[in-house]
């Protein structure tokens, strides 16, 4: 390698992991915006609802940058192989990183709605539960783009079934509350969107996972089964 | 230009115009998938309903062979400016009409489940005015994707928002049926599953609307007002 293309190679290791980082501040961010949702409609605290839906643009800002710098990334530094693989991972990941935010901010307008309609009342009781695992599928996802982690990767997809269960059984809950008292309707259907918003946000922590193992492994694992993806990280490293 | 780089040049557009049929190919298939899950579901036709859950493989599949031709295209030819901008929003779209593929999908498994719970039972009235406007600016995205046409691709976001006032129409209605009578209230969520998945395919349809005015203009519109996207199609062409 002559002294200039390994200049060019080393400029564009530092833009990759510059690239990175931003992802994970990005994605810091949007854990925090959850997290903060969650929270102010536990406490019912306007003031940190409304954060959270005024921060929501923050967000929108950071994909759109990210965005064009892994086109430019691309149309100037032509990466092949993993290099690559890395840089259609951030375009992908950013993508779910934004609706994970999306569902912040939606879980943030419902909380202001429900703080007008139904004073002294916090849904914490449903939801805190799977909050916590979607939360948790979240902060793995990242820490496995970080470290290129396809065990921890392979543990979200899993723990997208139990956030999947545990949706069912606050669903299940609010349908009996429904019937024994239809007054109740209008303020469970609220509870179960901001439910489906954290699932989704489980779901969206999933497709970062497998991305995370497409860009390790060369793998799509997006269409396999549990088993078939245990089978595969097993194999090789 | 020399006769080796002209080939090549020529080569990469032919790559370029089989991937943008295999898209479109693509979506007109998960178009399908949506009309015969709505029609399975208005005629409580068992046999049509399982074919749309058994055709998702198809459009997985689908989307695993677009993406690795999109990966193998980048790191192949490396294309630039326009070339590349199209090769992302193929990658960008083809996860859209995945998705879209998953809401037939999910249409489909719960009108068989309807099926089951309640014979001669068809939400047909509630749904087939929102799943009309869906399926149009699906349709009407594609067309905009396959002649790069950004008046076309504005028009379907604007109709997003159509699709949502009809939404909470919906919603509405059926929350009337479950207050009058707790009995609906199973039947009616069921229902409402089905309103929100027909509502995603109108998202969907919308983010590939806004790859389209992306790749066509440079222009990055995922976070503007109506307004701004108005003012822009309407300067330069």
């Amino acid at each position: 390698m002559d002294a200039m293309s390994e200049h060019t190679y080393k400029q564009f290791d530092i833009e990759l992991e510059t690239l990175r980082t931003r992802v994970l501040q990005m994605g810091g961010l949007v854990e925090q915006q959850v997290k903060k949702a969650m929270e102010g409609l536990y406490e019912g605290d306007t003031g940190l609802l409304e954060l959270v839906v005024k921060e929501d643009a923050r967000v929108n800002q950071q994909e759109v940058e990210l965005d064009e710098a892994c086109n430019q990334m691309i149309a100037k530094r032509q990466p092949t192989a993993i290099d690559l693989r890395m840089v259609t991972t951030v375009i992908k990941s950013i993508a779910d990183l934004e609706k994970i935010g999306d569902k912040a901010h939606k879980i943030a307008r419902l909380g202001l709605a429900l703080n007008n309609q139904h004073t002294g009342f916090t849904p914490e009781v449903e939801l805190r539960h799977m909050a916590e695992l979607s939360l948790s599928m979240l902060h793995t996802a990242l820490d496995a783009f970080a470290r290129l982690n396809v065990v921890a990767a392979a543990e979200v997809v899993h723990q997208d079934e139990h956030v999947n269960t545990e949706y069912d059984s606050v669903v299940r809950q609010l349908i009996t509350y429904m019937m024994e008292d239809p007054r109740t309707i209008s303020r469970s259907l609220d509870i179960m969107s901001i439910a489906k918003a954290i699932e989704r946000v489980g779901d969206h922590a999933k497709n970062i996972a497998e991305y995370v193992i497409y860009m390790v492994k060369g793998l799509n694992v997006r269409h396999s089964t549990l088993d078939e993806i245990d089978r595969e990280i097993a194999n090789g490293d």
